[in-house]
């Protein structure tokens, strides 16, 4: 399963994308951070993400987008740019037909570190750990968005892994 | 001047298109209200919204988009899905290469009414009256739409006007 996530902002929109299944070792397959200058219009910064998203759907088509969700309580400076960012995202995963999931920075946070409020360090020191990399990914937003498609891996294993678990159970009711 | 006014959400997205100039009759050419499904997936949702203002700015192509800028001072409930429908509208203008500016909602009902803090009542009885409808605008967000668009005609008409008077000063000054 290969995961693509999107920790979404205007100044930095981190992009990360993931692969493997629960149980295995991960492999990270690319990260970067998309940059947009804080003095250009709020609508070309938005085509610049946008663009950038399609442009890591087609050329590593992902299984799944994994986008952090934005909460009202962040920092209400740039939050409104966030959750703008986020709205472009949602919309290139619908326009390339890849489903899309939601996750908390607690729940990411849980995922790679046992601990929902775990801080930077400690989830940057994981991803690279998890994804066996050489060196860790900066700035933050990189390690998260790597960060994003561990949670949604190991997630969605849980899912599969169940799912195949009543497939077993329904096989051995009606064989 | 041909302007679409957008009034973003993803249970009600407001769209209106206002032709005109400053200082003559407006017209309204179109006005409509994009619903989407609560139970929707937001990607769902998003891409529904996205693409029916792509279709308004083919069918229409406005001169200009007009969008109410958004504040996290109103309904924290929906406040996300409002910014991020606006982001995928502001998306769509610069897709189409249509320059956007945003207004808020204080600058739209000083627009059409003259105070800032009118309510909605006043609004859609100055948008019918400014546009010299038959009946009123329904909903509110069909109303507002079109007032965004009556705002940018005029505002953009004080900005036309001065542009228009700096330029015969100069010819004035080099003739």
């Amino acid at each position: 399963m290969r995961v693509l996530g999107i920790d979404p902002g205007l100044t930095r929109c981190g992009l990360g994308v993931v692969e493997g299944q629960p149980g295995r070792p991960l492999s990270a397959i690319a990260v970067d951070v998309v940059r947009t200058a804080a003095g250009t219009e709020p609508a070309e910064r938005l085509l610049a993400v946008h663009e950038s998203i399609c442009a890591w759907l087609e050329a590593y088509e992902p299984d799944a987008v994994a986008v952090e969700r934005v909460f009202t309580q962040a920092n209400v400076s740039t939050v409104m740019g966030t959750a703008q960012a986020s709205g472009v995202a949602l919309l290139a995963a619908a326009r390339h037909g890849v489903p899309v999931s939601l996750y908390t920075p607690s729940e990411v946070k849980a995922a790679v570190t046992g601990h929902g409020r775990a801080d930077k360090q400690q989830v940057t020191a994981m991803v690279t750990r998890l994804l066996r990399l050489d060196t860790s990914p900066k700035p933050a937003d990189a390690a998260d968005a790597l960060a994003l498609g561990v949670c949604h891996v190991w997630r969605g294993g849980a899912r599969n892994r169940l799912a195949a678990a009543v497939a077993a159970a329904d096989s051995r009711r009606n064989p």
